[in-house]
Formats: C-alpha cells, sequence, structure tokens
C-alpha cells in the first residue's frame, strides 16, 4: 500500500530517462507524489525558478525545498524514506553503487545518445565501441539477477538507458550473443511490475527523443 | 592526535587536484594512511588493476578493497569515520552538497581548465565566459565562512580547483572586485591548517598539469 506524503511534487517531461528513474525510485518505496508536466523547450517559470543553473528535469520539490539532478534525487529519496532501500546498507557496497551509477552515465549513455542522435556515420561507429566497452565492464560486473542483486537497486536504475536505447534504436544497439548477461538482465529489468508500470510507451519515448534532439540542436538561451 | 587505521592506502600523483581532495578529507578526519606515488603516463600495473576503467589517480584501498572516482572516496570516507563529518548531516543539505559539488565538477573545472589549456583565443575567451557564469552561482550560494558554514565540508574540497587554478593561471582567472566572496573564500580555504599543509608547491602544480596536458595529448591506449 502506498504511503502518502504530503508536499511532493515531480516536475517531469514524459518520456525522459532522467524523470523515469525517479519516478521508479519513488514507486518502489510506495511514496505517492504530485506529477506535473514540463514541456522540453518550453518550461515553466516554476521549473527555471527551481533549477535555474541546469534548466532541466527532473526536479523534486519537497515541502518547498527543489532538489534537481537525478542522482542527487535518488539518495535524497533513498536517505529522507527508508522502506525498501536503494542503495546498499554497507558502506563499501554504497562506494561501487555510486561508482557504477556514474559509470552509467558517463560511459554508456553518452555513447548511447550519440549512436542514435548523430548523423555521421564513423563518429557513430566510434561511438558504437566506446559504448560496447563500457557494456563489457557492466557485463563481467552483473552477478545476480539484478546489479542490487535479487532486487533493483542503485545501479539497477541507472542502467535503464540501455533497454531504453536498445528500444529506441529498434533492438539494433547491441544481440543477446554479445551480452548475454545484459540481455537478460534487460528483460528481468522490464518485467519488474514497477518498471512495467513507469516505461512511458514506445511512441512517447520516440516523441521525448525526437523533442530532445531538435532542444539540443536550438541555440542556447 | 591522529587515529592509526590500518590497511589504507591512497594511490596519487603529486599536484593532482583530486588527489588533494582525499588527502584533505582524510586529514581533516586525523585519519594516518600509506601515500603511493603514481606517475603519470606511466602507471603502475597496481594502479591499473584497481581502477581498469578510468586508468586514473586517486585510488583509495581500504582493507584490500579498491575505489576511485574522488567525489564516492569522499562519501566512503566520510561513511566510514564519522569524526568531524564532511558531509551535512541533513539529508536536504546533504542533497545540496552533492549537488553543488556535482556543478563545481562538470561546470568549474572543465572550462576553467580549458583556460589554461586550450591555444585557440577564442575559445578560450568562451571558455573564460562559462567560468565566469558558474562562478557567478557560486559567488551567490557562499554564505558563510565556507561552503560547509564556520568549517570546511564537502563544497568547500570540491571547490578547492578555484584557488588552484587561480595559482597556475598566475591569478589571471577572476578578481578579487568581481567575486569578492570566492577571493576572500579562497584565502580562508588557503589558510585552513590541513589545506596549507596539503597543497603541493607552486611547482609542484605546474610540473602536474603540464605532465597531464602531455598525457591529455598523447593518443589513448
Amino acid at each position: 500500500m502506498a504511503a502518502i506524503e504530503e508536499e511532493l511534487t515531480l516536475l517531469g517531461s514524459v518520456g525522459s530517462p532522467f524523470v523515469i528513474k525517479v519516478e521508479i525510485a519513488l514507486k518502489l518505496k510506495g511514496i505517492e507524489y504530485k506529477y506535473v508536466e514540463e514541456k522540453l523547450g518550453n518550461l515553466s517559470e516554476t521549473l527555471l525558478n527551481y533549477n535555474p543553473i541546469y534548466r532541466m528535469v527532473p526536479v523534486l520539490v519537497h515541502k518547498g525545498k527543489p532538489i534537481s539532478e537525478s542522482r542527487v534525487i535518488l539518495e535524497y529519496i533513498d536517505e529522507t524514506w527508508n522502506q525498501n532501500p536503494i542503495l546498499s546498507s554497507d558502506p563499501y557496497q554504497r562506494a561501487l553503487d555510486r561508482f557504477w551509477s556514474k559509470f552509467i552515465d558517463d560511459k554508456c549513455v553518452v555513447p548511447a545518445a550519440k549512436t542514435i542522435f548523430i548523423p555521421d556515420e564513423k563518429e557513430r561507429e566510434k561511438a558504437i565501441e566506446e559504448l560496447y566497452e563500457a557494456l563489457q565492464f557492466l557485463e563481467n560486473e552483473l552477478k545476480d539477477k539484478f546489479f542490487g542483486g535479487d532486487k533493483i537497486g542503485f545501479v539497477d536504475i541507472a542502467a535503464l538507458f540501455i533497454p531504453l536505447f536498445q528500444e529506441v534504436a529498434e533492438k539494433q544497439l547491441f544481440t543477446s550473443d554479445k551480452f548475454p548477461k545484459l540481455h537478460k538482465w534487460s528483460q528481468d529489468f522490464y518485467n519488474h511490475p514497477v518498471v512495467k508500470e513507469t516505461m512511458p510507451s514506445k511512441e512517447q519515448q520516440f516523441a521525448y527523443f525526437k523533442a530532445r534532439a531538435a532542444s539540443l540542436a536550438a541555440p542556447s538561451k
């Protein structure tokens, strides 16, 4: 049963992987929140006021106080509501959680996005090479059903980019032969009831990536 | 008096700001450790074994277990040894600590390094503009003697890049007129006994940055 938490609002955009990460964390803990949709390219004054530096979703507002940056938000959620922990309780394991989560953002998300957004074939090939190298490290790291063991944790949530980009790339990013453990993980992750409930439709994901590409191509303000 | 901690080794390179961050954290807590010097461009097998992904210092090895990435190491230190906390005890303030620390790494360190390393004048001017915009956010954020209040905390340690780059750039990066609070903070930070004791000499800093530039320019392995 969901705990009712007052004054908790998530500013997001449908299809944004960074927003989905926060939603999964809140739902895993059974925390109710209000969701406010922000339009990419036409963000509200409220959003700009809460996140004047990065001007991006997600922003989580708890009792009037805004928090931005998805990894920072996830740690805040985990420290504020103790049920169903997302990070490990052991300091060394927690360091590894943070290390791999940052690794995924730095070394997987960036080249994966390039494989989709960059038209130049040579650059795209270079990005695929980088992505494969990074995925191989993750493949070797995956020891259990999930990175978090038998349940979804901090690294699993960070890694949602992998099946998501795989969907957007029409399953052309990697094969089950090349990364059998990650392939199996992707299926288990997608079939988790909370993930299933939270993931946007394929159409919504495509629409988001299209809008994001347009917003990246637009002159910065 | 320093607490003696067995089996704690820091792999570093003299002059590396990321290593200095870890050293300041350990010294603020009075933790003794063994220091092993790594040579940029000719890293030891041990280092490559401990940090095969980023192939960089610092690596902290505690009871045989390696931790890399300076922000991850700082959090590990703070969670493992409770004396003289580096991060705030309040979850929201801790979220802000993490936010600003990441902000400094993303938005200050990168353009500040460009102002020093990039020969192209136009690109350098663009980097200075980006850096000033970021420093203005920090200037507005500084409310007390230190970002951590009356004592050095997580954000102060992250921000050591500012006076350090200012030194390397022969005090040409910014003026006290433009950023009076950051200027005052730089002085207070440098005069803190632990920082004073830890900071490398100007010659060591220059030697590090020269080696780093050479290692960045070399073809990647």
